[in-house]
């Protein structure tokens, strides 16, 4: 098998320059690993004039990204165009149909559109890989698919996005406020100029709903992930974890219940004892808790041109290897459907931060709407004054229901004591 | 392909009644995975009568496990007989010269013979696969073999027995010395009662010359692994390691470098914000260094009955769905032979610890032997005086070649200053 795997590129913006210097760099080792070489032979991209500092000329360059898919010089396809839809999708239909292998970094559409592609890359028995899409360069997609195969999975959880993570851990290092770190991580390119899909959980979210779905045996369910991402952190709420022995991390986690499929993408307390709390930067981990194997854990970088390229070429790799199989771990008609899971079923920890007048009475209220809710207090902090004026007071719940706390801050809407509205953060626990 | 795969069982210890276990308790959603089902259809032990916690009656038993790599019932044999040589080694290459697919957690017959029977499964295209013989339910072959395929991979460490880590995390949260800890873990069951094998370093030298091979695409060569172990630590190495911002860890390590292949296993520092120093217990855990990726760690538990069956039932379920290729993950012609590094060609930083005797000089005369040594000292820590009458010493050297502090030791030998030989641990860097 010494043909090579002729490789058509889609998208050649940072992770797509990424791929062409792996693939040169590194071309004679990747050779005697996949057994025979890894050729790109057609690229296509919007900007042929753009430097992306490596040499293209080599290469043809094709205008309709839409057309790679059904040349008969292609193995497959590579696909790092991006958008759930439009013409990554397009790519994606194609070429599975013509039976040829594709490769993505695009969990926006896998999230949206995996069953339908996978059960495309099925019905012509293609490879659909996208180790790329989750967690960047950390093998995790194998890592569920095939490395905890044997195990029941309880909980899949983990640090899903790379720029969340670099802005609390800054937050954590710096003691400043989200806003602050959130324009220095602008400035310095660590974050979009319209952040908001990474910082308000989306990002995260669609890692999470591909993660669930390998872990779990389960359709993709995008659609019922909960989603809420970093915005209202602030440096008390660090100070105060870190004081009650919890970082905050944005953790994107899924459950399989006997109520269901049970995903939420959150700001959470995780306790130091945790390996996510010694996650820092824009470094991306991931936990699967198998009923054999128990806690698995992997960590690495998330994103990035070199570790991106590293997981698209590995896909490239198992491709060139003939070792590949059914996208979604099991053939889709395999897949269970579950029913979501409301997070109002779930037992846990809470973090609570209220900003209130200061003023008496106030404590009596909070605490005895808690106590009307069956909210049980593990611990209570009220230091100084806030910037605006307010009291800061944090409290840790017992474990109880998820929805006695949700009905006791219900309670205390609208309360005259309170400045802005309380903060809810969910503790991660062991 | 609903064709079940038919598997034979050759030992049936611990990891065996797991496998067993597992395939039980997770047979629907191990088919649902592979494919198709996982059958066992017969077992071979020592001991037919011993209560293994599994009805193991409905399998036909057979009492030459040399057999079972010759039966047409059976599409796979998983061996857990144990040692390099023997039967194992015999069933191995029975097993692969009839083109059957043959697992294994077998890592001192791995380290040994790796390379002959790869060549051998290679020659009838069939599967050899020992995800569980390093770091146990870690999927870390899988992680080298496939994950960072695409990477050269630099630098390939990790805490790879978890009994010595149990060991040395125990003596550092309790403060006690190495023998009373070892006497607690035995008494536990956490030791065997010949320990050797593991606190000398062995069992850990075997996995990593199983990692080099894959990280590198070398020729396993166990042969030249440096090793040593954990029982000359003491509880002042870790309470001075501690003072510094270290801990103390069992680390094998390997370097593809100019001048070779280094391979070593030794009790080493790990400074505190290495994610190796948060690996406690009998936890397992191994970074890998990619051109790409940059670095990848991955965590979990490395033995037992239920990790080390997971390993053994995912490489089944890689087996059954036919994904799987060359078992050092490249073709064994396609190997380098890479000629072994000596340390001293290496350059890094190095704990010593001295037991001198109390009186005027030593200190002069241990730092003179530095000095002309072209040892330089980065911090020194002299405190009250030890059990045996002796001053303590310890120092931190900068970093510089290995072979200098060598060479200092050597000038001291036979010192009167000393009590006892001088300690030296390596230093991780980051």
């Amino acid at each position: 098998m010494t043909q090579p795997l002729r490789v058509a590129l889609a998208g050649l913006g940072t992770v797509g320059g990424g791929v062409v210097k792996l693939l040169d760099a590194n071309a004679k080792l990747i050779e005697r690993r996949a057994g025979r070489p890894i050729e790109v032979v057609a690229v296509s991209a919007r900007d042929r004039s753009r430097d992306r500092g490596v040499d293209l000329s080599r290469f043809e360059w094709v205008d309709d990204a839409g057309s790679l898919g059904h040349r008969d010089d292609v193995d497959v396809v590579v696909e790092l165009i991006g958008g759930a839809d439009g013409p990554a999708l397009t790519l994606a239909r194609s070429t599975l149909a013509s039976g040829k292998a594709f490769v993505t970094a695009n969990k926006a559409m896998i999230a949206h559109h995996g069953l339908e592609l996978a059960e495309a890359a099925e019905v012509k028995g293609a490879a659909l890989k996208f180790e790329a899409a989750v967690a960047g360069g950390i093998p995790v997609i194998k890592g569920l698919r095939e490395g905890a195969s044997a195990n029941e999975i309880g909980r899949v959880y983990g640090i899903l996005n790379g720029t969340c993570n670099y802005i609390l851990t800054t937050m954590e290092s710096a003691g400043t406020d989200f806003a602050d770190v959130l324009a220095d991580a602008q400035a310095l390119g660590y974050a979009e100029a319209d952040p908001s899909f990474d910082i308000d959980g989306v990002d995260a979210a669609h890692k999470l709903s591909i993660l669930a779905s390998l872990a779990f045996g389960t359709t993709l369910d995008f659609g019922n992930v909960a989603i809420s991402g970093i915005r209202h952190v602030i440096a008390a709420d660090i100070a105060e974890a870190a004081a009650l022995g919890f970082r905050v991390r944005l953790v994107g986690l899924a459950e399989a219940t006997s109520n269901g499929l049970f995903q939420r993408v959150h700001a959470c307390l995780v306790p130091v004892s945790h390996p996510l709390a010694h996650v820092s930067g824009s470094l991306n981990a991931v936990v699967a808790e198998g009923n054999f194997v128990g806690r698995l854990f992997f960590e690495g970088r998330g994103a990035g041109e070199g570790p991106t390229a590293s997981a698209v070429v590995a896909d490239l790799i198992d491709v060139a290897r003939g070792e590949y199989g059914p996208a979604l771990a099991m053939p889709v008609a395999s897949l269970a459907r579950l029913a979501p899971s409301v997070a109002g079923e779930r037992r846990g920890r809470a973090y609570l931060r209220f900003t209130v007048a200061d003023r008496p009475g106030v404590l009596a209220e909070i605490t005895a709407a808690m106590r009307d809710a069956g909210v049980s207090i593990e611990s209570l902090i009220q230091r100084g004054a806030s910037a605006d004026g307010g009291v800061i007071l944090v409290m840790v719940t017992h474990e109880g229901p998820e929805k006695a706390v949700t009905h006791a801050l219900e309670k205390l809407e609208g309360s005259l004591s309170l400045i802005g509205a309380p903060q809810l953060m969910h503790i991660l626990d062991l």
